[in-house]
C-alpha cells in the first residue's frame, strides 16, 4: 500500500490526559445549563462554579462573570478581585489566563491562549499564558493571542487584534494592535 | 476597616431610570420570542414591533429587519424607508442610531453607540449617536463605534472598524476604516 | 402617483431558481437538526450529509467537519481529503468554495463568496469562487472575501481579513491581510 503524502494536521493528537477530558466534558455540561441559565445578577454564583471546577478566584463575590461567557478550562483561569468577564466573552485557555485586579473584558472579547506549531505536519498544540494587567480595559470584541501580556491600566480599542505585549498606561488600537497615546491614571 | 484601593468600574451605576429597565426587559422577552421566531419574510411585522416599543419607523412596510437582528433599545432607533437591518446585526444603542433612507447593514454588523469614560474609576457610560447615511452600504461584520456618521452613498468593506466619520460617496475599508476610493452614483 | 426616488437595493431579486430555494430550505432543516446535533466525533457522518446534498467530498471519512459549522449551499462546496472545517466556521457560498487537500479552517472563520455590485441601485448579487490551497491554515476568525485564492501552505493569522490572493508558503496577517514572512515546509 502506498504511503500517504504528508498533510497538515496529520497524526495530530490531543495533549490532554483522559481525566482532564472527562472534567472538561462535565464542565461543558454545567456551563451549558446552571451557568448559562443563572439570572444575570448572580455573578458570585457563577464565579463559585468556576472555583468549584478549579479556577483561582479568591473572592467570588467581588468579580463579575456574565452568564454568556464561555470558559474552556476553569482550572487554568485566575480572576483577581474586581475583575470582569463580560457578555459573550470567550476564554480559550489551553494556556493559563489571568485577569489582574480590576481588569475588565467587554462584550465579545476573545482571549485565545493556544495555537499550533505550523512548522510540523502534526501541528502540535502550543499553549502560552495570557495576562490582562491591573485595571486594564478591553473594549468590545477584542482578540488576544497566546503569550500576550497587557499592561496595567491599558485601554484596548474595540475589535483590536493583540498579538504582542502592550505597555502599561497606554491607549492601544488596531490590527495588529499598537499603542496610540498615553492613558492618564483615572480620577 | 481599611479603605479599598480604587479599581476600574468602582461604583459604576447604570444610568437608566427604573421605568426604562422594565421596558427593556419586556422588549428582551418580545425580541427573544415573537420577533425572533417570526418567519423571515415578515419584515413589516418586526418593524411594527419595534415601532410599538418606541422606534421611529415611518413606513414599517418599507424596511427590512431580519429576525436574528438584536436591538437593545427600540426607542432610540430610527429606520427611514428602504433601510435594511441584516441577519445577525447588533444595534447597541444607549445613544440613538439612525439609518437614513436606503441605508443597508449586511450580516453581522455591530453598531455600538456606547462606551465608557475611562478617565474616571467609575467608568461612566458615554452615549453618542450613530448615523448611517442615505444609500450607504455596510458589508459583512462591520463594527461602528459611538459618535460616528457614515456619509451618504458610502460603501464600507467587510470587517471594517469605523471609529471616525466617513465622507460621502467613498469606498472605505480597514481597521481603522479609511476611504480608499470614490464611489460613483449607482446607475 | 409620483415616482419614488431610487434607493440602494431597489428591485433587488434573488437569482436562485425555485428548485434551489427549496433545496436550500431542506438543507437548512437538516443542518439545524441532524448535522448540528450529531456527536462531535462523527465527522464522516456530517461529511456524508453534505455529500448527499451535493457537495464534492471524495472521501467523507478523511475530512473533519465540526457540528457547529454553517454551510449555505452544500452543492457548491468541495472538500478534498484531509481538509478541516472547524467549530463555528461560516461558509457562505453563492460562489463555489474549495478546500484543497490538508487545508485547515480554525474556529470562527468566515469564507464569504458573495458580494453585491454597488454600482447599480439594484445591488445584484455577485458570486466569485474561494479556494484555500493545499495544507494552508487559517487561524481563528479569519474572514475571506469573494474571488480570493489562498496559496498552498499559507498560514493566515487570527482575525485577518483577506480580500486579495495570498502567495504560497507565506505567513500572512492583518486587515487587509498581507504576507509578513516566509513559511518553511513543515517537518
Amino acid at each position: 500500500m502506498p504511503v500517504e503524502k504528508p498533510y497538515l494536521g496529520q497524526d495530530c493528537v490531543t495533549p490532554y490526559p483522559r481525566s482532564e477530558v472527562l472534567r472538561r466534558e462535565l464542565w461543558r455540561l454545567v456551563q451549558a445549563t446552571l451557568f448559562r441559565w443563572s439570572p444575570r445578577p448572580l455573578h458570585g454564583f457563577r464565579a463559585g462554579l468556576l472555583r468549584f471546577f478549579g479556577a483561582t478566584v479568591p473572592e467570588p463575590s467581588q468579580v463579575v462573570v456574565f452568564p454568556t461567557a464561555r470558559i474552556t478550562f476553569p482550572w487554568r483561569l485566575t480572576l483577581e478581585p474586581r475583575s470582569m468577564v463580560g457578555p459573550g466573552v470567550t476564554l480559550y485557555n489551553p494556556g493559563p489566563i489571568t485577569l489582574r485586579r480590576g481588569a475588565n473584558l467587554s462584550q465579545g472579547c476573545h482571549l485565545c491562549a493556544g495555537s499550533h506549531d505550523y512548522r510540523r505536519w502534526s501541528m502540535p498544540l502550543t499553549a502560552r499564558p495570557i495576562v490582562v494587567g491591573e485595571n486594564a480595559w478591553l473594549a468590545a470584541e477584542v482578540f488576544v493571542g497566546p503569550g500576550v501580556t497587557i499592561g496595567e491600566l491599558c485601554v484596548v480599542g474595540a475589535r483590536s487584534v493583540v498579538v504582542r505585549d502592550l505597555p502599561a498606561a497606554t491607549v492601544c488600537a488596531g490590527n495588529p494592535c499598537v499603542p496610540v497615546k498615553d492613558r492618564p491614571t483615572p480620577a
